[in-house]
């Protein structure tokens, strides 16, 4: 039985969940708030289980694991039913590229702990907070933008899902619950059109998790 | 022919050096400074290979690539010789987290345009900026040293060399940079001794670069 700690708002967690729906794998869905209770992250039974004190963990039987990315491609090793990257190397690489381009230069500074480090330590204002969040999804989209000229057809690469997909779609929705304005990317818009129609996708979105609130 | 842009300093680009020198891949390295002429990755020439404004870029052929993680992947799986993970799905996804455990969480928050915006646009002092690096290291280095303490022997994960030792060694290097105290980290420091006796890791090491200044 797998098992996916996570948070309704996490990107991480959501990029997992769309692996775990496209895959179809059985799981059960566990929350950890991480923002009441000071954020149940920091929980001492959490902690055990993933001493980095983030969201996601995935627990397969008596094996956990940390790390979206991480987490992605062991399942997608291990349930071989749909490949969440193209079979050539080359392109490969590039949809593994491109799904760093999200998840290691605009994720991590826009994560929680970050905002709360600016807040708390670094008294910033709520706007320069807001600046500091637009700066890196601009920065990155833009780059993006560039880069799906080159690979993209429905979705990030040509015209199967891929892991970029799975890292795009939450990054878009953290850009809009930030109010970015969008419409300077029409890549990234029409790849996420093309992925709201998919009920994998759909079952994924924050808003449809038990404990979203 | 295997071309590197990269920079001396770069952590990015050193966890790449060492994969390429590890797999004895032929290659030439092109010095792209990331200080002088207000930053060459901001050339126009370099922009059109990578529009993300970032080292590394990896060109083989005519292919290029960005994103270290993936260059490192696309090596492994396109030389054999040496493998830079496991054999086993768990034990790969394992190592595959610890390198994201340091990609994703550590360096992007102390990467160059970061701390650059930080003091450029929200005018925080320098002691303020030395905190914020120290703090991502330490929270960072205290979750791995745990991790660590399951995982590994020689290296990072066992007694081979793995893509988790290509990432912690170039982390280790800039937190030494910035005086962060090491000595809390014995299993981290064991580590770095045992690959600090390699060749490969060696002849990477920022300092020994042709463009070192």
């Amino acid at each position: 039985m797998i098992t996916l700690y996570g948070y309704w708002r996490s990107s991480a967690a959501y990029r997992v969940r769309i692996a775990l729906n496209l895959k179809k794998i059985k799981h059960e869905l566990i929350s950890v708030h991480l923002v009441k209770d000071g954020g149940q992250q920091h929980s001492e039974s959490y902690v055990k289980l993933n001493p980095n004190h983030l969201v996601p963990t995935l627990v397969d039987g008596d094996f956990s694991l940390n790390q979206s990315l991480a987490i992605i491609d062991y399942l997608d090793e291990s349930f071989t039913n749909v490949s969440l990257y193209p079979s050539n190397i080359k392109d490969k690489a590039l949809v593994r590229a491109l799904a760093c381009d999200l998840a290691c230069e605009i994720h991590p500074l826009n994560n929680l702990r970050v905002l709360q480090y600016l807040s708390n330590q670094l008294n910033i204002s709520d706007d320069q907070k807001t600046a500091w969040y637009h700066h890196w999804i601009l920065e990155g989209f833009s780059a993006l933008e560039l880069r799906l000229a080159k690979t993209a057809g429905q979705y990030c690469f040509g015209d199967s899902v891929t892991v970029a997909d799975l890292c795009l779609i939450p990054q878009i929705y953290n850009a809009k619950r930030f109010n970015v304005d969008m419409s300077v990317f029409p890549l990234i818009n029409k790849i996420e059109h093309n992925c709201s129609l998919l009920p994998e996708f759909i079952a994924a979105i924050p808003e449809n998790q038990a404990d979203a609130s």
